[in-house]
C-alpha cells in the first residue's frame, strides 16, 4: 500500500497494537501524538520491536499526522474531541478511521452513550464535512491486537458513506494476520458498531476471555 | 425440559421457525396466535411436518399462551405494542423473552429506530414490572431458523437483568441444534442486541448471504 496510515492515538495500547499490525503487514504507519517526540520515541521502539520485516513506523505531531491520506482515531472516548482539535485544520480530506466508542462504566458495568448525531463517527463527519468518515475496528480489543504471536481471529467491521473509503478500510482490515474486513453498510450503522463493546466486555466478564466478533455464513471471494 | 413455551406471533416465519426448532429438540411449545383457530391449525401443520420425534406443539389465542412461564415475544416492529396488549392480563408474570428489533428501511437499507426507554426490552419491562424481561433470538433470521435441515450456525446473544431467566434462556438457546446462548449482560444491552439487524441486514445485502453473529475466542465449557 503506498499510502501510509496515520494513528491519532498512536502512543496508547490500541494505536501501538495497530501500527504494529499494520507495519508488520507491509502498511507504512505514522504514529501521531499530543507531543512529537513521544511519538518518534514510541514509533522507534516499536521498529525495533518488530524488525526489519516490517514497514517503516515514524512518529510526529498529531497536527501533521493528520495530513496523512488516510487517519485512524485510536483513542478514548474520554478526551477524543480534543484529539479532534488537534487534527482540525490538516485532516480536512482525509479519509478518517474512527475506532472510538462512547461508552462509560459503573458498578452493572459497561454501557453505550448516546451521541446526538447519533454515532461518534456522524459527529466527525459534522466537524469535517470534506473528509470521508468510516467507522471500523471498533470491536477489537487493545490486548488481541498487541498479542503479536497470535492471529486477530475475528472480523472488522466497516461502516460509511464512501464507497471507495469503505473498501480502502476493508483492505488494510483484511491485511492484519487471521483478521477479515465486512462493509456492513452506511455511515449511520456506527451506532450499531460504537456500541457493542459494551457487549464484549459483558461478555469477557462472564466468561473471562477477550471475545471477537465473527460473521457466520459469511464466505467472502 | 418441563415448561413449556409460549411462541406470541408463533404463527409467522419467524415464530413457526423457532416453534419447529425448540420442538425438535424436545421443548414443548405453545403458539399463539390473534385467532386460537389460526394458531391451533399452525400447530398441527408444524405437528405433522416434524414427526414423532419432536415435543408437543399446540397452538391457541395469544392471552391463554401468555400465561406460560417462559414467553417468547417473534413478532414484528410494527404492531408490536398490540401484541403486547393481548398477553397485558396472563404474562404479569412469565419470563418475557423478546426478539423485536426496532428498525424502519428506506432506499439507504435499515436502520435502527431508537426507543424512548433505551430498546424494546427495556419498554416491555416498563408495562410488566412483575414479569422477568430478557432479549434473545435477535440476531436470528427467519430463514435460517426455518431451514431446519441445516443447523443454526450462530451464536444466541442474551440479555437480562435476572440471572435464573438468563440462565434458562441461554439454555433453550443451547438446546437448538448448531446454536449457542450467550449471556452478554444486564436489560440495558438490549438496544445493542436490538440495532444489530441491520447490521446483519447490510451484511446479507452487500454478501449476498444469511449471515450470523458468533463469538470468537469464546469457549464455554
Amino acid at each position: 500500500m503506498s499510502r501510509p496510515v496515520a494513528i491519532i492515538g498512536g502512543t496508547g495500547a490500541m494505536g501501538r497494537g495497530l501500527a504494529a499490525r499494520l507495519a508488520l503487514a507491509g502498511v507504512e504507519v505514522v504514529i501521531g501524538s499530543r507531543d512529537a517526540a513521544r511519538g518518534a520515541s514510541v514509533a522507534a521502539a516499536l521498529t525495533e520491536e518488530l524488525g526489519a520485516d516490517a514497514a517503516a513506523i515514524t512518529g510526529t505531531d498529531n497536527a501533521t499526522a493528520g495530513a496523512a491520506p488516510v487517519v485512524v482515531l485510536a483513542v478514548p472516548f474520554d478526551g477524543f474531541e480534543a484529539n479532534l482539535d488537534s487534527i482540525a485544520e490538516t485532516a480536512t480530506r482525509s479519509i478518517i478511521v474512527s475506532m472510538v466508542n462512547p461508552l462509560a462504566f459503573d458498578r452493572r458495568g459497561a454501557y453505550p452513550i448516546m451521541i446526538e448525531e447519533g454515532s461518534i463517527a456522524e459527529h466527525i463527519a459534522g466537524r469535517f464535512p470534506e473528509a470521508r468518515v468510516v467507522s471500523a475496528f471498533n470491536t477489537v480489543a487493545a490486548p488481541v491486537l498487541g498479542a503479536l504471536d497470535r492471529p486477530v481471529d475475528e472480523d472488522i467491521l466497516v461502516a460509511g458513506d464512501d464507497p471507495d473509503a469503505v473498501d480502502l478500510v476493508v483492505d488494510l482490515a483484511d491485511r492484519i494476520a487471521g483478521a477479515r474486513g465486512v462493509a456492513v453498510g452506511a455511515l449511520r450503522l456506527s451506532m450499531v458498531l460504537e456500541s457493542l463493546t459494551p457487549v464484549l466486555i459483558g461478555v469477557n466478564k462472564r466468561y473471562r476471555t477477550h471475545a471477537g466478533v465473527r460473521f457466520s455464513r459469511l464466505e467472502i471471494s
